[in-house]
């Protein structure tokens, strides 16, 4: 099929820029391969051997497999499920220590009596427990990169870089302290995108990130949109994740949130919008008019009560929608999997219209939707001269039988349970669900130690 | 606490009616046990000794173990936490060869074009197939009881039989055919009664089950009804799923679904109905008054466009809520743990409210309220006297770090994939993750026979 072999301008140069840097070459056989049309974004299954050399993918093919080279790692693919791995578009991976500090409650409630007093105590070994704990679940189930906002995001890098994950990171600013806070915040947030933008050998990437139009003033929005162009990064922001929200904007400001952004300049910039679960048909249409991206994150929506972001509208006008799976603290789990399923299920019922979010459009969700929101070219599918940013899933799971349908199986039926194996960036972080750059055994009980030093 | 060691009558009949029969007693040390208030319905985590004895659980004490005796299996509970196994009360096991044969379609498409064909083809080998693959996914997943609705009922008996299974098994009537047709299948499903209630050392109930007022004519609810009466087993019937069915019930008959049920004397009879999503207050106040339990299929109803059952309605009335995962081919994986999660996420978010369906509702909805829907007396708690129907999770996966909040990880972080060892009716049917009664690769391999066959 033309796909297979599709390659573009941008994967020749991918290719002839990595040259005869290709150390390490690894041919996978046997494999069932999850492929996509690039013209129809639509996705098929078929056996295929699959070679990374380096951080790349190097050759798909039908082809019976000539012979290896005695330099190759050969991997038997049998009974596995080879696809890219799932990316994550909004985060806040230190909250993983915070999981299930509070449930059930309203959302003002868990914020100000649960989250903030708890956070207020982290220190730096707390953030690092965090993010090394969301690490090691994203690795397992699937995700190979994640974008985070946070403070003290540097150790988030440094987390990162150390265990070969890839991710897109921005310093998260809350500006409702003084003038002088604000400006140490910025200029924190810029050192981070100078200090990691294309960090750890390329695999960190990062944004600028106002928390939220209701915890930014004007003044400082404008300065961080600024900052955006003058570094040349993406903006990241939460918009209208809650009625409150926007009533409050009204009020404040005399327009809707998303007005509101757009009057400051805000989406002239590159832009990745979390949540965007109250928005309007002619806030759409903003969002469709100027490439604003949107991070669905349905669960969160749903366990916080904020209702249930118009997904399909977003899709017919055009809007590039992909999936987060936020903080642990209000989700509870990291798997992107299931955030798919829940993505594809939820709109479905709530439009009384199975047809909504097929199989293709969860799939692409997940991955190409993803790239695109983070502003990655290089990711989100498997093609040859593409990163090697790839997940296995055993086939051998009793809900996944018959394996027959296997694409359906992927959305409806598969969970992060069921991957193995993961490659990023052509390394192999996880081995038959082990991770191999991780102690995993120190990083729960470092998580252990920091939820009883934050919480008491 | 009081309800440790709490006893009732039937509980203490219950030890008196085995009496010296205990041949094998378990003794399971170091884990963390889920129990439940009788009196709030609320629950705890905290570290037990767990004894079972035969098929029923003999102790549960946190004093210091006394020195087993020889005959005792010692089992480290370590890093485990122990749950009453979860009851599914609603689902056509057989259909699990269907998983994924069509998706994201219109109901009647999906039914009429894709399941009736197939089913149409189904030999006894292929139910048999559908059965065995459903029963371990259900046995992995933490599921130790589930209700099963469909015809040749006798094959999955067998299987439960064979399997160690528990299951409420219902042989299911559609009544869109001649009347000789009519009478052949309520004599099958009479004699299903005859034959299996009480089955399997007890582990198998049976009900009469009419497929859905659209499908069964009145007079021939009316001969099912009296069934239920004469045989004394409960009625399980699909009801309101669509708001197409409750409008041509009501063009048909004049009534709405509920009302029509009502007045042919169903609810005379202990009831359980399925999905119930189109039901109005007037309805909800029905199923109260005569105690009809409803199963909410969360994940079904909305894979199928069908809506949102209002589950937090009926909960207010005093309707017993209990889940259930409808079969493979429309959800489509029986994992109870992700139906919990969903049912729990879902109506906080489309209610806008992040206080219904809080975890301790939403763990009674997978266990005790199951074993009512089923009138089951002695399954869905652990406690002394009650039959040893218990799961085992794994706690070092990271989704369930920090451990502080397990109760809060079992609804909303946990999945079917952390269950390591079931027991049911006091035999180990899963043994880390392997089960002991079934060989599951002969499963698969059936499985992708039966698809074939049945679909070609």
């Amino acid at each position: 099929s033309i796909y297979l072999f599709g390659i573009s301008i941008s994967m020749i140069s991918a290719i002839l820029g990595r040259g005869s840097l290709c150390m390490k070459r690894t041919r996978i056989v046997g494999g069932k391969l999850l492929q996509r049309s690039p013209t129809e974004g639509t996705y098929a299954i078929h056996e295929a051997t699959i070679v990374l050399c380096g951080a790349h993918i190097e050759a798909i093919t039908t082809q019976p497999t000539t012979t290896p080279s005695e330099e190759e790692e050969i991997v038997d693919g049998r009974r596995k499920l080879y696809m890219p791995g799932l990316i994550n578009t909004h985060g806040h991976a230190p909250m993983a220590i915070l999981r299930g500090l509070q449930d059930d409650a309203p959302l003002h409630v868990w914020l100000q009596q649960h989250m903030w007093p708890a956070e207020a105590r982290f220190t730096a070994k707390d953030v690092r427990a965090g993010a090394m704990l969301a690490i090691v679940e994203m690795m397992r189930t699937g995700t190979t990169t994640f974008l985070d906002m946070y403070d003290r995001m540097e150790i988030v890098a440094e987390a990162v870089a150390q265990t070969g994950m890839r991710a897109c990171l921005s310093r998260g600013i809350i500006g409702l302290c003084s003038v002088e806070e604000q400006r140490e915040k910025l200029a924190q947030a810029i050192q981070f995108v100078q200090q990691w933008h294309h960090g750890a050998q390329g695999r960190i990437t990062t944004m600028i990130a106002p928390h939220a139009p209701y915890t930014c003033p004007p003044a400082l929005l404008t300065q961080l949109i600024e900052a955006s162009a003058q570094y040349d990064v993406p903006l990241h922001i939460h918009l209208s994740e809650t009625a409150e929200e926007v009533a409050q904007n009204v009020a404040t400001y005399g327009v809707r949130p998303v007005a509101h952004l757009m009057n400051l300049g805000c989406f002239a910039r590159p832009t990745l919008v979390a949540h965007a679960v109250h928005v309007d048909e002619a806030e759409i249409a903003v969002f469709a008019q100027h490439s604003v991206a949107v991070s669905h994150n349905p669960r969160s929506n749903l366990k916080l009560g904020s209702g249930v972001a118009p997904v399909v509208a977003m899709q017919r006008a055009g809007v590039c929608v992909a999936l987060g799976t936020d903080s642990a603290a209000s989700n509870n789990n990291l798997d992107m999997f299931q955030e798919m399923r829940t993505a594809a299920l939820l709109h479905k019922g709530v439009l009384c219209d199975p047809t909504v979010i097929p199989i293709h459009t969860a799939l692409n969700m997940a991955t190409v939707h993803g790239a695109t929101a983070l502003q990655l070219t290089q990711i989100g599918e498997l093609a040859v001269g593409m990163k090697a940013d790839m997940i296995a899933l055993d086939l051998d799971a009793p809900h996944l039988q018959p394996t027959d349908a296997l694409l359906s199986h992927l959305v409806y039926s598969a969970s992060g349970s069921d991957v193995v194996d993961v490659w990023i960036d052509g390394k192999r972080v996880l081995n038959n669900r082990v991770c191999t750059t991780i102690d995993e055994e120190k990083v729960r009980y470092d998580a252990q130690i920091a939820r009883q030093c934050v919480v008491g």
